[in-house]
């Protein structure tokens, strides 16, 4: 990691979690179940609720609310209330999200419903949700006047409802045969870009910018986080074939609707019969499959839907004017993001 | 239903059931299931989210809120969007607590989870409770200033940490073989009465009431709730006895832990040895513990309980100094939740 994005993590990551700790009652330990099972999940807490210390999440979309704030001109302190209620939803997603999927372990460790059974566990969310709510609410003490707080908590929620139509479309597209890269692009917005979106958008609304400089700023984190999940699908599939020579990709075995892989059943019909007639997918599978998503140019399609989004949010970012070290940290940032290989 | 009330509840359901239409998309049919699960839940839509007309819930939360607006000398139409957004609110709830109670029906039809799985159900709720939030946020543009909008949302959400609280208890009671007395009112508090307490306080908020007065109209909610749960708890055992003379509880064959049989169980070594040897609950179960339950005092107990809570909840509603033709309502509404036999 570059100087002053290390230097940065280092400063705000401690101010963050300090805020979600004394929102979500963990101070102190405790051996209230309620608030002992929103720990467990956000890793304070072992399975018997005692105090523990695993690693996090990697805790970028707080850090991008904060560098923007500072690249904004604003005081990063005024705008840990708003860095705190996104991790805290991120982490209320993540909730509902493994019993939704059905996914026993999360970070390596089992999930809460895996422990304490589903319908604690979507009790356990809805608190989380409440909980990320009063964490944004908490801007009012830090000065932030009540006609900001009252449109940070609009937007909150505006991009909430757009989080649960992402999650929405996604489940719909498991059960559909047909799904078109356009309304894959829409799906990603709302599951990714819209969160992302947001945290650039609350860091500049805090720091007091006007709507247009706030716009800029949020269309530059929408564009950040497409180009991220599409640069993401791509290495899902060719990501190995850089480091190892070849293939191994669980997104074709596991027939996942990417971006790369729905351009080329839009694109070749051998590809389009190999997905319908494959049961066992192999190997062999994923190398065949590969071969045609090379040859009907999906590779050079996503990398190009790639670099057209990071274009797109850099030159949103340079309209909005940022200064300073907070700019320099969160150009650092993006390049971590977008020049990645793994 | 007395002559006041009557004509209020004209006047205000269709307000109420306007500005969740507004909010929750539903001003025009849709094909759109996101939003057609929400409508269905509603009773807006049929299972092909074709528009329907179901006799929806009695809407006594909202109307309460405007009554309580009203009484303290606002404009009710001020307070449309927290009555939305409590109902909405109670809705998302009614939504998990289905699935967290694997409930097939509610209100006669097919649950949400029912129709289309507990994954999307889930995420329906989500969507929900995000957009009882935006509902509440639009008394931003009803004139209602942007610190009061603040302590509205901050209150909102602080009531929906004690909802999910109440919920948690009431699960985890379902395992264990003691529970207090206390514990179960803390608990009824947490699931029923804090929502009752938030439409007062809300509507006495809107209406610009200073803070003792709010305070005064939130205590009069939180005991209404209590008084309106523990009765509903004396008629779960012994409404159908003074009905048709005798007790076909299904409180009891259900060995549903309410505040008479809790208080019994405390008591009662006999009711404690049944309660725990009997499988099959049969008429002469219902029998044998409703009279141990008598025997023991507990329906006196739990009437003297309806009746302290009912007191409270006159005595600080009587200290906020209600007034005009919303006062005349609230009585009469009052008297309809507390004097009633079934």
């Amino acid at each position: 990691m570059s100087t002053e994005l290390q230097k940065q993590f280092e400063t705000l990551l401690p101010a963050i979690e300090a805020e979600m700790r004394a929102v979500l009652h963990a101070t102190t330990p405790t051996d209230d179940s309620f608030y002992g099972m929103i720990h467990y999940h956000m890793g304070w807490a072992d399975e018997q609720l005692r105090p523990l210390v695993v690693k996090s999440g990697k805790n970028i979309r707080p850090v991008l609310c904060l560098l923007i704030c500072q690249a904004a001109g604003g005081n990063w302190e005024q705008a840990v209330p708003a860095a705190a209620a996104i991790e805290i939803l991120h982490n209320f997603s993540l909730v509902h999200d493994d019993i939704e999927d059905i996914s026993p372990t999360r970070r390596g460790r089992p999930t809460v419903w895996t422990l304490w059974g589903k319908p604690l566990a979507i009790n356990t969310g809805d608190a989380m949700f409440a909980l990320a709510h009063l964490a944004l609410a908490r801007l009012a003490d830090r000065g932030v006047d009540a006609t900001r707080v009252v449109r940070a908590l609009r937007r909150f929620d505006e991009t909430c409802v757009q989080l649960t139509q992402g999650q929405h479309a996604d489940m719909s597209f498991e059960t559909r045969s047909e799904v078109g890269v356009d309304e894959y692009i829409e799906m990603i917005t709302g599951k990714t870009a819209v969160l992302i979106s947001l945290c650039a958008e609350l860091g500049a609304l805090v720091a007091g910018c006007d709507d247009e400089t706030i716009a800029h700023y949020a269309t530059f984190g929408r564009n950040i986080g497409l180009a991220f999940q599409v640069i993401d699908d791509i290495l899902g599939i060719w990501g190995d074939e850089a480091l190892i020579g070849k293939s191994t990709s669980t997104d074709i075995t596991t027939k996942k609707k990417t971006l790369p892989v729905l351009y080329g059943l839009e694109r070749s019909q051998s590809l389009r019969q190999l997905y319908v007639e494959t049961e066992e997918t192999d190997e062999q599978f994923v190398a065949q499959v590969t071969e045609l998503l090379t040859e009907n140019g999906a590779d050079v399609f996503a990398n190009q839907r790639a670099e057209f989004y990071s274009q797109t949010a850099v030159s949103h970012l340079e309209a909005a004017q940022p200064t300073g070290p907070g700019y320099t940290a969160l150009n650092q940032l993006v390049e971590m993001l977008l020049n990645r290989n793994h």
